[in-house]
Protein backbone atom coordinates (compact mmCIF):
# COMPACT_ATOMS: atom_id res chain seq x y z
CA UNK A 1 0.00 0.00 0.00
CA UNK A 2 1.18 3.29 -0.97
CA UNK A 3 1.15 6.45 1.47
CA UNK A 4 1.85 9.63 0.63
CA UNK A 5 3.76 11.62 3.22
CA UNK A 6 2.26 15.16 3.44
CA UNK A 7 3.59 18.01 6.09
CA UNK A 8 5.52 21.16 6.56
CA UNK A 9 8.53 19.70 7.19
CA UNK A 10 9.31 20.38 3.86
CA UNK A 11 10.55 23.40 5.05
CA UNK A 12 12.75 22.45 7.52
CA UNK A 13 16.41 22.89 6.71
CA UNK A 14 16.88 19.34 7.58
CA UNK A 15 14.12 18.63 5.38
CA UNK A 16 15.69 15.89 3.58
CA UNK A 17 16.59 13.88 7.09
CA UNK A 18 12.87 14.05 8.56
CA UNK A 19 11.04 12.90 5.56
CA UNK A 20 14.35 9.84 5.65
CA UNK A 21 12.83 8.88 8.79
CA UNK A 22 9.46 9.40 7.97
CA UNK A 23 10.16 6.81 5.25
CA UNK A 24 12.14 4.54 7.33
CA UNK A 25 9.31 4.28 9.72
CA UNK A 26 6.54 3.69 7.31
CA UNK A 27 8.63 0.96 5.51
CA UNK A 28 9.26 -0.46 9.26
CA UNK A 29 4.80 -0.53 9.16
CA UNK A 30 5.01 -2.28 5.99
CA UNK A 31 3.75 0.52 3.51
CA UNK A 32 5.56 1.95 0.56
CA UNK A 33 6.15 5.87 1.42
CA UNK A 34 5.92 8.35 -1.36
CA UNK A 35 7.41 11.78 0.04
CA UNK A 36 7.33 15.19 -1.80
CA UNK A 37 10.48 16.97 -2.87
CA UNK A 38 12.15 18.77 -5.12
CA UNK A 39 14.60 16.51 -6.73
CA UNK A 40 13.08 15.79 -9.79
CA UNK A 41 12.69 19.60 -10.40
CA UNK A 42 13.87 21.25 -13.49
CA UNK A 43 15.55 24.80 -12.24
CA UNK A 44 15.71 25.93 -15.58
CA UNK A 45 12.60 28.08 -15.51
CA UNK A 46 10.80 30.92 -14.05
CA UNK A 47 10.05 30.69 -9.96
CA UNK A 48 6.16 30.50 -11.21
CA UNK A 49 7.48 27.66 -13.53
CA UNK A 50 9.23 26.21 -10.96
CA UNK A 51 5.95 25.99 -8.64
CA UNK A 52 4.02 24.26 -10.97
CA UNK A 53 6.51 21.55 -11.79
CA UNK A 54 6.67 20.70 -7.72
CA UNK A 55 3.01 20.85 -7.68
CA UNK A 56 2.16 18.55 -10.78
CA UNK A 57 4.95 16.14 -9.25
CA UNK A 58 3.49 16.18 -5.77
CA UNK A 59 0.01 15.46 -7.57
CA UNK A 60 1.31 12.35 -9.46
CA UNK A 61 2.80 10.87 -6.03
CA UNK A 62 -0.54 11.58 -4.69
CA UNK A 63 -2.48 10.08 -7.62
CA UNK A 64 -0.11 6.90 -7.34
CA UNK A 65 -1.05 6.58 -3.44
CA UNK A 66 -3.25 4.42 -1.70
CA UNK A 67 -3.86 6.44 1.19
CA UNK A 68 -1.93 9.69 3.35
CA UNK A 69 -0.50 10.63 6.55
CA UNK A 70 -0.98 13.94 6.88
CA UNK A 71 0.83 16.58 9.08
CA UNK A 72 -1.36 19.00 10.92
CA UNK A 73 0.51 20.42 13.03
CA UNK A 74 0.13 24.33 13.19
CA UNK A 75 1.93 26.52 11.02
CA UNK A 76 2.45 30.36 11.02
CA UNK A 77 -0.69 30.75 12.94
CA UNK A 78 -3.22 28.81 14.87
CA UNK A 79 -3.97 26.56 11.57
CA UNK A 80 -2.21 23.85 9.74
CA UNK A 81 0.43 24.64 6.64
CA UNK A 82 -2.23 25.52 3.38
CA UNK A 83 -0.47 22.82 0.76
CA UNK A 84 -1.05 20.04 3.50
CA UNK A 85 -4.85 21.06 3.93
CA UNK A 86 -5.12 21.27 -0.38
CA UNK A 87 -3.32 17.37 -0.10
CA UNK A 88 -6.07 16.37 2.58
CA UNK A 89 -8.60 17.67 0.65
CA UNK A 90 -7.14 16.24 -2.91
CA UNK A 91 -6.76 12.53 -1.13
CA UNK A 92 -10.11 12.40 0.54
CA UNK A 93 -11.78 13.59 -2.94
CA UNK A 94 -10.39 10.21 -4.22
CA UNK A 95 -12.14 8.43 -1.12
CA UNK A 96 -8.36 7.13 -0.55
CA UNK A 97 -7.21 6.39 3.07
CA UNK A 98 -6.58 9.49 5.00
CA UNK A 99 -4.79 9.50 8.90
CA UNK A 100 -3.50 13.05 10.19
CA UNK A 101 -1.38 13.87 13.39
CA UNK A 102 -1.00 17.12 14.95
CA UNK A 103 2.27 17.80 17.80
CA UNK A 104 0.31 20.34 19.46
CA UNK A 105 -2.25 19.14 21.89
CA UNK A 106 -5.00 21.46 21.83
CA UNK A 107 -8.37 21.27 20.52
CA UNK A 108 -8.19 24.55 17.38
CA UNK A 109 -11.06 26.85 19.68
CA UNK A 110 -8.26 26.75 22.54
CA UNK A 111 -5.33 27.74 19.99
CA UNK A 112 -6.77 30.63 19.05
CA UNK A 113 -7.97 31.56 22.51
CA UNK A 114 -4.23 31.53 23.79
CA UNK A 115 -3.26 33.32 20.67
CA UNK A 116 -5.74 35.98 22.10
CA UNK A 117 -4.93 35.50 26.10
CA UNK A 118 -8.36 34.21 26.05
CA UNK A 119 -9.93 37.06 25.04
CA UNK A 120 -13.43 35.50 23.09
CA UNK A 121 -16.73 37.18 22.90
CA UNK A 122 -19.77 35.37 22.45
CA UNK A 123 -22.58 37.11 20.19
CA UNK A 124 -25.76 37.96 21.27
CA UNK A 125 -27.28 34.13 21.23
CA UNK A 126 -23.96 32.54 22.17
CA UNK A 127 -24.29 30.54 19.58
CA UNK A 128 -20.92 31.61 18.34
CA UNK A 129 -17.61 33.09 19.93
CA UNK A 130 -15.54 35.63 18.05
CA UNK A 131 -12.14 36.31 18.29
CA UNK A 132 -10.96 40.27 18.78
CA UNK A 133 -11.39 40.61 14.53
CA UNK A 134 -14.61 39.73 14.49
CA UNK A 135 -14.23 36.15 13.24
CA UNK A 136 -16.03 33.51 14.54
CA UNK A 137 -13.78 30.91 16.41
CA UNK A 138 -14.60 27.01 15.55
CA UNK A 139 -16.01 24.76 18.33
CA UNK A 140 -16.61 21.45 17.15
CA UNK A 141 -14.10 19.90 20.20
CA UNK A 142 -11.58 19.10 17.35
CA UNK A 143 -7.96 19.51 16.82
CA UNK A 144 -8.22 21.27 13.30
CA UNK A 145 -11.19 22.99 10.55
CA UNK A 146 -13.86 20.64 10.92
CA UNK A 147 -13.36 20.12 6.83
CA UNK A 148 -10.16 18.24 8.08
CA UNK A 149 -11.14 16.28 10.66
CA UNK A 150 -14.38 15.34 9.46
CA UNK A 151 -12.85 14.48 5.78
CA UNK A 152 -10.45 12.47 7.25
CA UNK A 153 -12.59 10.80 9.96
CA UNK A 154 -16.10 10.23 8.47
CA UNK A 155 -13.58 8.15 6.07
CA UNK A 156 -12.28 5.97 8.49
CA UNK A 157 -9.50 7.62 9.42
CA UNK A 158 -8.09 9.41 12.88
CA UNK A 159 -6.43 12.73 13.74
CA UNK A 160 -4.19 11.93 16.65
CA UNK A 161 -2.21 14.80 18.62
CA UNK A 162 0.38 14.42 20.58
CA UNK A 163 2.12 17.26 22.69
CA UNK A 164 5.69 17.17 21.30
CA UNK A 165 8.28 19.52 22.78
CA UNK A 166 8.43 22.84 21.53
CA UNK A 167 12.31 22.31 19.76
CA UNK A 168 10.83 18.98 17.73
CA UNK A 169 7.15 20.63 16.94
CA UNK A 170 7.79 19.89 13.24
CA UNK A 171 10.17 16.81 13.63
CA UNK A 172 8.91 14.77 16.38
CA UNK A 173 7.19 11.26 14.90
CA UNK A 174 5.33 9.86 17.89
CA UNK A 175 2.17 10.51 16.38
CA UNK A 176 3.41 9.88 12.97
CA UNK A 177 4.01 6.19 14.26
CA UNK A 178 0.52 6.45 15.79
CA UNK A 179 -0.90 6.95 12.40
CA UNK A 180 1.17 3.90 11.28
CA UNK A 181 0.20 1.49 13.38
CA UNK A 182 -3.38 2.55 13.48
CA UNK A 183 -3.63 3.05 9.04
CA UNK A 184 -1.33 -0.56 9.31
CA UNK A 185 -4.13 -2.04 11.60
CA UNK A 186 -6.90 -1.11 9.40
CA UNK A 187 -5.55 -1.33 5.63
CA UNK A 188 -2.81 -3.77 5.88
CA UNK A 189 -3.62 -6.70 8.57
CA UNK A 190 -7.81 -7.41 7.84
CA UNK B 1 -22.69 25.03 -14.06
CA UNK B 2 -22.88 25.10 -10.51
CA UNK B 3 -20.43 26.69 -8.62
CA UNK B 4 -19.46 26.01 -5.04
CA UNK B 5 -18.54 29.44 -3.00
CA UNK B 6 -15.75 28.79 -0.81
CA UNK B 7 -13.85 31.28 1.88
CA UNK B 8 -13.96 32.53 5.48
CA UNK B 9 -16.76 34.39 5.19
CA UNK B 10 -18.65 32.13 6.95
CA UNK B 11 -16.42 33.06 10.44
CA UNK B 12 -18.10 36.41 9.46
CA UNK B 13 -20.81 37.75 12.16
CA UNK B 14 -22.98 38.99 8.44
CA UNK B 15 -21.91 35.13 7.07
CA UNK B 16 -25.49 35.23 5.41
CA UNK B 17 -25.42 38.44 4.26
CA UNK B 18 -22.08 38.27 2.64
CA UNK B 19 -22.98 34.57 1.25
CA UNK B 20 -26.77 35.84 -0.33
CA UNK B 21 -24.06 38.58 -1.75
CA UNK B 22 -21.95 36.35 -3.55
CA UNK B 23 -24.86 34.35 -4.53
CA UNK B 24 -26.39 36.82 -6.31
CA UNK B 25 -23.65 38.39 -7.90
CA UNK B 26 -22.73 34.33 -9.36
CA UNK B 27 -26.55 34.50 -10.40
CA UNK B 28 -26.11 37.39 -12.68
CA UNK B 29 -23.09 36.03 -14.38
CA UNK B 30 -25.19 32.77 -15.86
CA UNK B 31 -24.09 30.38 -12.66
CA UNK B 32 -25.97 27.97 -10.07
CA UNK B 33 -24.25 28.89 -6.35
CA UNK B 34 -23.92 26.34 -3.88
CA UNK B 35 -22.45 28.15 -1.00
CA UNK B 36 -21.77 26.18 2.30
CA UNK B 37 -24.15 26.56 5.55
CA UNK B 38 -24.99 25.33 8.44
CA UNK B 39 -29.06 25.86 7.89
CA UNK B 40 -29.74 22.15 7.70
CA UNK B 41 -27.59 20.63 10.34
CA UNK B 42 -29.21 18.68 13.10
CA UNK B 43 -28.25 20.40 16.76
CA UNK B 44 -28.50 17.98 18.53
CA UNK B 45 -25.09 16.03 18.55
CA UNK B 46 -22.37 17.07 20.50
CA UNK B 47 -20.29 19.45 18.93
CA UNK B 48 -18.22 16.76 16.71
CA UNK B 49 -21.16 15.04 15.67
CA UNK B 50 -22.11 18.63 13.99
CA UNK B 51 -18.98 19.00 12.85
CA UNK B 52 -19.14 16.12 11.08
CA UNK B 53 -22.60 16.53 9.60
CA UNK B 54 -21.35 20.37 8.32
CA UNK B 55 -18.46 18.51 6.29
CA UNK B 56 -20.82 15.57 4.75
CA UNK B 57 -23.04 18.53 3.75
CA UNK B 58 -20.32 21.05 2.80
CA UNK B 59 -18.60 17.62 0.32
CA UNK B 60 -22.33 16.88 -0.87
CA UNK B 61 -22.42 20.64 -2.28
CA UNK B 62 -19.17 20.01 -3.86
CA UNK B 63 -19.71 16.88 -5.21
CA UNK B 64 -22.97 18.42 -7.32
CA UNK B 65 -20.85 20.93 -8.08
CA UNK B 66 -18.89 21.88 -11.30
CA UNK B 67 -16.72 24.07 -10.16
CA UNK B 68 -16.03 26.19 -7.17
CA UNK B 69 -14.14 29.70 -6.46
CA UNK B 70 -12.55 30.20 -3.17
CA UNK B 71 -11.43 33.05 -1.23
CA UNK B 72 -7.85 32.70 -0.41
CA UNK B 73 -7.86 36.11 1.81
CA UNK B 74 -5.26 35.35 4.74
CA UNK B 75 -6.59 34.19 7.57
CA UNK B 76 -5.04 34.10 11.01
CA UNK B 77 -1.91 33.94 9.61
CA UNK B 78 -0.34 34.46 6.33
CA UNK B 79 -1.69 31.99 5.24
CA UNK B 80 -5.46 30.93 3.65
CA UNK B 81 -8.23 29.41 5.83
CA UNK B 82 -7.61 25.16 5.72
CA UNK B 83 -11.06 24.25 5.15
CA UNK B 84 -10.94 26.46 2.01
CA UNK B 85 -7.62 25.04 1.28
CA UNK B 86 -9.14 21.75 1.91
CA UNK B 87 -12.21 22.40 -0.62
CA UNK B 88 -9.55 23.57 -3.57
CA UNK B 89 -7.91 20.53 -3.35
CA UNK B 90 -10.96 18.27 -2.91
CA UNK B 91 -12.64 20.36 -6.26
CA UNK B 92 -9.25 19.84 -7.96
CA UNK B 93 -8.78 16.05 -7.56
CA UNK B 94 -12.35 15.60 -9.26
CA UNK B 95 -10.84 17.88 -12.03
CA UNK B 96 -13.62 20.30 -11.74
CA UNK B 97 -12.94 24.12 -12.78
CA UNK B 98 -11.22 26.20 -10.06
CA UNK B 99 -10.71 29.68 -9.66
CA UNK B 100 -10.07 31.82 -6.45
CA UNK B 101 -8.70 35.45 -5.17
CA UNK B 102 -7.26 36.64 -2.27
CA UNK B 103 -8.47 40.56 -1.23
CA UNK B 104 -4.32 40.80 -0.08
CA UNK B 105 -2.26 41.73 -2.71
CA UNK B 106 1.06 40.91 -2.12
CA UNK B 107 2.58 37.23 -2.55
CA UNK B 108 3.33 34.70 0.09
CA UNK B 109 6.98 35.58 0.33
CA UNK B 110 6.03 39.43 0.90
CA UNK B 111 3.56 39.12 3.43
CA UNK B 112 5.42 36.24 5.73
CA UNK B 113 8.33 38.46 5.36
CA UNK B 114 6.52 41.78 5.98
CA UNK B 115 5.22 39.39 9.06
CA UNK B 116 9.11 39.56 10.79
CA UNK B 117 9.48 43.47 9.70
CA UNK B 118 12.12 41.92 6.62
CA UNK B 119 14.40 39.85 8.44
CA UNK B 120 14.59 36.54 6.56
CA UNK B 121 17.76 34.72 6.54
CA UNK B 122 19.13 33.03 3.20
CA UNK B 123 21.02 29.86 3.87
CA UNK B 124 24.71 29.20 2.78
CA UNK B 125 23.96 28.11 -0.48
CA UNK B 126 21.22 30.60 -0.88
CA UNK B 127 18.94 28.54 -2.10
CA UNK B 128 16.30 28.96 0.11
CA UNK B 129 14.90 31.47 2.43
CA UNK B 130 14.27 31.12 6.21
CA UNK B 131 11.98 32.99 8.59
CA UNK B 132 13.17 33.69 11.97
CA UNK B 133 11.66 30.17 13.23
CA UNK B 134 13.94 28.22 10.41
CA UNK B 135 11.02 27.15 8.24
CA UNK B 136 11.78 28.14 4.62
CA UNK B 137 9.64 30.78 3.02
CA UNK B 138 8.36 29.72 -0.61
CA UNK B 139 9.11 31.88 -3.14
CA UNK B 140 7.63 31.40 -6.31
CA UNK B 141 5.98 34.22 -7.52
CA UNK B 142 2.75 33.12 -6.11
CA UNK B 143 -0.11 34.57 -3.72
CA UNK B 144 -0.47 31.44 -2.32
CA UNK B 145 1.35 28.01 -1.74
CA UNK B 146 2.37 26.32 -4.73
CA UNK B 147 -0.03 23.14 -4.14
CA UNK B 148 -2.83 25.84 -4.56
CA UNK B 149 -2.58 27.74 -6.68
CA UNK B 150 -0.48 24.95 -9.30
CA UNK B 151 -3.52 22.91 -8.78
CA UNK B 152 -5.97 26.01 -9.72
CA UNK B 153 -4.17 27.54 -12.38
CA UNK B 154 -2.53 24.14 -14.31
CA UNK B 155 -6.08 23.68 -14.44
CA UNK B 156 -6.93 26.61 -16.39
CA UNK B 157 -8.16 28.44 -13.66
CA UNK B 158 -6.95 31.98 -12.33
CA UNK B 159 -6.09 33.11 -8.32
CA UNK B 160 -7.25 36.88 -8.71
CA UNK B 161 -5.32 39.19 -6.22
CA UNK B 162 -7.23 42.91 -5.39
CA UNK B 163 -5.97 45.70 -2.55
CA UNK B 164 -8.90 45.37 -0.47
CA UNK B 165 -9.61 48.07 2.01
CA UNK B 166 -8.55 46.59 5.43
CA UNK B 167 -12.49 46.79 7.11
CA UNK B 168 -13.10 45.10 3.59
CA UNK B 169 -10.74 42.34 3.68
CA UNK B 170 -13.28 39.34 3.83
CA UNK B 171 -16.24 41.14 2.59
CA UNK B 172 -15.09 42.90 -0.66
CA UNK B 173 -15.99 40.92 -3.91
CA UNK B 174 -14.22 43.02 -6.56
CA UNK B 175 -11.73 39.91 -6.85
CA UNK B 176 -14.57 37.64 -6.42
CA UNK B 177 -16.42 38.82 -9.73
CA UNK B 178 -13.26 39.24 -11.92
CA UNK B 179 -13.19 35.50 -10.87
CA UNK B 180 -16.93 35.30 -12.35
CA UNK B 181 -16.19 37.10 -15.08
CA UNK B 182 -13.15 35.26 -16.37
CA UNK B 183 -14.85 31.77 -15.14
CA UNK B 184 -18.09 32.32 -17.25
CA UNK B 185 -15.60 33.25 -20.03
CA UNK B 186 -14.00 30.31 -20.16
CA UNK B 187 -16.79 27.87 -19.08
CA UNK B 188 -20.28 29.31 -19.66
CA UNK B 189 -18.92 30.99 -23.62
CA UNK B 190 -17.54 28.94 -25.43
Amino acid sequence: MKIYLAGPEVFLPNAKDVLRQKVELARKYGFEPLAPGDNQIDLSGTPRERGFQINGFDEALMDASDGIIANLTPFRGPGADAGTCYEVGYMCAQGKAAFAYSNDPRNYFDRVSDIHGGNLQADADANKIFDPHDLAVENFDMPENLMLVGGIERRGGKVITHAAPENMRYTDLTAFEECLRLMAKVHLFN
